[in-house]
């Protein structure tokens, strides 16, 4: 039953957005009664932050091309082409947009990216182990810096985001780590 | 007039955000009557383009400290603090959640950007100019790079920003700069 709620929840924000997410169509969408929802989920955004909880779990394919300069510009145009997904785009972009709204979502948000700032260090952690950057580093702070300008595109400046765009902002942070700032 | 119902949108938007912005509270606020500001604005998107265009105009207290270093910290601080004031953040941050709400407000957000962007470019220019930088540096994407990490922090990854946080993400935009990627 979570798992009919939870597609039903992603469909709805992929069609809708925050704005028109409902209890009443995620029940009737996933199949579950209404009084269950409400029950279980309490209200929308119990429903975002549960979709949000188990995405966060999801394994994510962490690019593993042997120098971090690849694997760094890997993990930048994943982001990118996640939101130029038709699929995909508006749902994550229905996320960020719910978090700004709802202190309970920017919870379960913050959650989120916690998770996958863990995950995706791991491309930095390989780096330092080759020697390709030193051992001080930050290594989830590399991996906000090289994801930032792409997200401050998108939802802060709402300017396209190229591929030259993305790999440019994963070598400025990789530029900096080698300099010893992050 | 319209400094008057300006004023009154960006003091509704202080108190209420996006979502409790009305036309009839910012007509009530600003004593001009609310069928003329339903003509003169159309709507909320209408009095919230309107502010950021005026606010677009404003000149900016571009820091100008003798060396890149400093004047783009001085940058990113502004831009914390900005959003750590009382009175200005709750405003600021407003912008921002109506721009991913309504493609009005993000056309005038993406034309509020651009104007800032091209202002603070500046300390990029006479950094070339002082031959700190390179002279063939992006003197936009510096400033994007250098912001970005604030954003991200405060609206997507929702995380606290530290003065530190600040000053790293302008070092970082200025390595990357110096490495000669931006």
């Amino acid at each position: 039953m979570r798992d009919a709620v939870r597609r039903a929840t992603l469909a709805e924000l992929g069609e809708h957005g925050y704005a028109g997410l409902t209890v009443e169509n995620v029940a009737e969408r996933s199949g579950v009664h209404k009084t269950t929802v409400y029950r279980r989920w309490g209200n929308v955004t119990g429903l975002i932050s549960d979709a949000l909880d188990l995405a966060a779990d999801e394994p994510w394919p962490i690019p593993d091309t042997g120098s971090i300069e690849g694997d760094l510009r890997g993990i930048v145009q994943l982001v990118r082409s996640g939101f130029d997904d038709p699929g995909l785009g508006p749902v994550s972009s229905a996320f960020v947009a719910a978090a700004m709204q709802s202190p309970d979502a920017a919870r379960a948000l913050h959650a989120f990216f916690a998770a996958r700032h863990e995950q995706s260090a791991e491309v930095v952690r390989r780096a330092v182990t080759r020697g390709e950057l030193p051992g001080h580093v930050d290594v989830h702070e590399v991996i906000r810096v090289a994801v930032a300008p792409v997200y401050y595109r998108l939802f802060v400046a709402h300017e396209p985001v190229s591929e030259q765009d993305a790999a440019r902002a994963a070598d400025a942070a990789l530029a900096a780590a080698r300099a010893g700032v992050l």
